[in-house]
């Protein structure tokens, strides 16, 4: 008989325990933490600098920046007078459990409401691995296409909330929100999906307040 | 200042030293590791089919099936009479020195001479990481185009052997030997490319023949 191993079960196993150490801990000090996680270029930095002033009225934010090897994204958050660490990954697929905790060790937990996590630029191996968010929001960009929810299954189907961004371009690429919303749903049936453009604006502040709502249901079960 | 933490330094650390253990436990048993590396459908388990007869000619040979969900691979392999283990890594991106170090010991080590790893098929990920393989080799199929190199550099630039497989196709797809050539170079000087059909056998030999001179050399140096 042909020797078979199963070795995804195991490291998804430890990743998953890493990852409700870290819910028990941010559970704690109640702290909310969304997983941000796109291709390259589909604009999670520009999103974040234009929804994180929205939340800033509300929460002390502190912003993980996991997608570069420069400081530049962690610098624009700084000039945004929100704290952030920056994480050089240097070409590495994904941040898995282990590595989160170890970011949020270093980004410090003290005078914190909400944390973003901006994982890093992948639309394949970041969906794999919880890192211990209370929120996993995607973004997909016009320009890749209203077909993607076919070619990456499990990052849809791991998403709670799903922005489609760069609506301003949505004519010169033929993008078709039916199609794209029907592709969703074959992979999620729940996730809600917003259309923004982080150039013009558009639809924006739907995209805060939508966050602040799950931030708000967090924080309301965490005080019973 | 912004804070920096660098997470892929650790991480390719640990795993570079857990992949130099598996070498000095292989060098002890005297066998050599092959690390084959392509995208999916390039043609790696058929490449095997082919050149695998020609080594076991001399050598006891023992193959992990890190690609696929099935034992089809696998067993395909026994079927050739060779010694194989089925990982099933379920859309995992890569094999790192852990998972590769326990497939090993799953394996088992006793008779044999020779190891080949066909690694999840991924252009990116798995270039990352150190298996303790003595020869990374890569397979680059016809039909993928002859500017990969430009596309996945780190693949290019940490393979020792690359395969051009597929070339009974070559005109249909305007795959420009040269071009290939020169894009290769760009990432590394020196690491041999051999064209291959798994279809038509051209070239297969050849292949056969530069892994066992690989192999002859390693074992010469063991036995100083």
């Amino acid at each position: 008989m042909t020797k078979i191993i199963e070795v995804k079960e195991r490291i998804i196993q430890d990743n998953n325990a890493v990852a409700n150490q870290t819910r028990e801990v941010l559970k704690e000090k109640n702290i909310f933490f969304v997983n941000l996680m796109a291709s390259p270029g589909a604009g999670k930095t520009t999103l974040l600098t234009k929804v994180l002033p929205i939340l800033k009225e509300k929460y002390r934010i502190g912003v993980i920046e996991a997608d570069v090897d420069s400081d530049v994204d962690a610098k624009t958050m700084e000039s945004l007078g929100i704290k952030a660490l920056q994480v050089h990954t240097a070409g590495l697929c994904h941040m898995d459990a282990d590595m989160t905790k170890r970011s949020l060790d270093a980004l410090g937990l003290e005078d914190i409401d909400v944390i973003v996590l901006e994982n890093i630029g992948n639309l394949v191996c970041p969906a794999e691995f919880d890192t211990g968010a209370h929120l996993n929001m995607m973004i997909l960009s016009v320009p890749e296409g209203d077909d993607k929810p076919l070619k990456y299954p499990l990052m849809f189907q791991n998403s709670q909330f799903v922005v489609v961004n760069k609506i301003d371009v949505k004519e010169v690429f033929d993008f078709n929100d039916a199609k794209f919303e029907n592709n969703v749903r074959l992979q999620n049936e729940n996730c809600p999906i917003y259309y923004v453009s982080s150039k013009t604006g558009e639809g924006i502040e739907k995209v805060g307040q939508y966050i602040m709502k799950c931030i708000e249901e967090y924080r309301s079960h965490e005080n019973n």
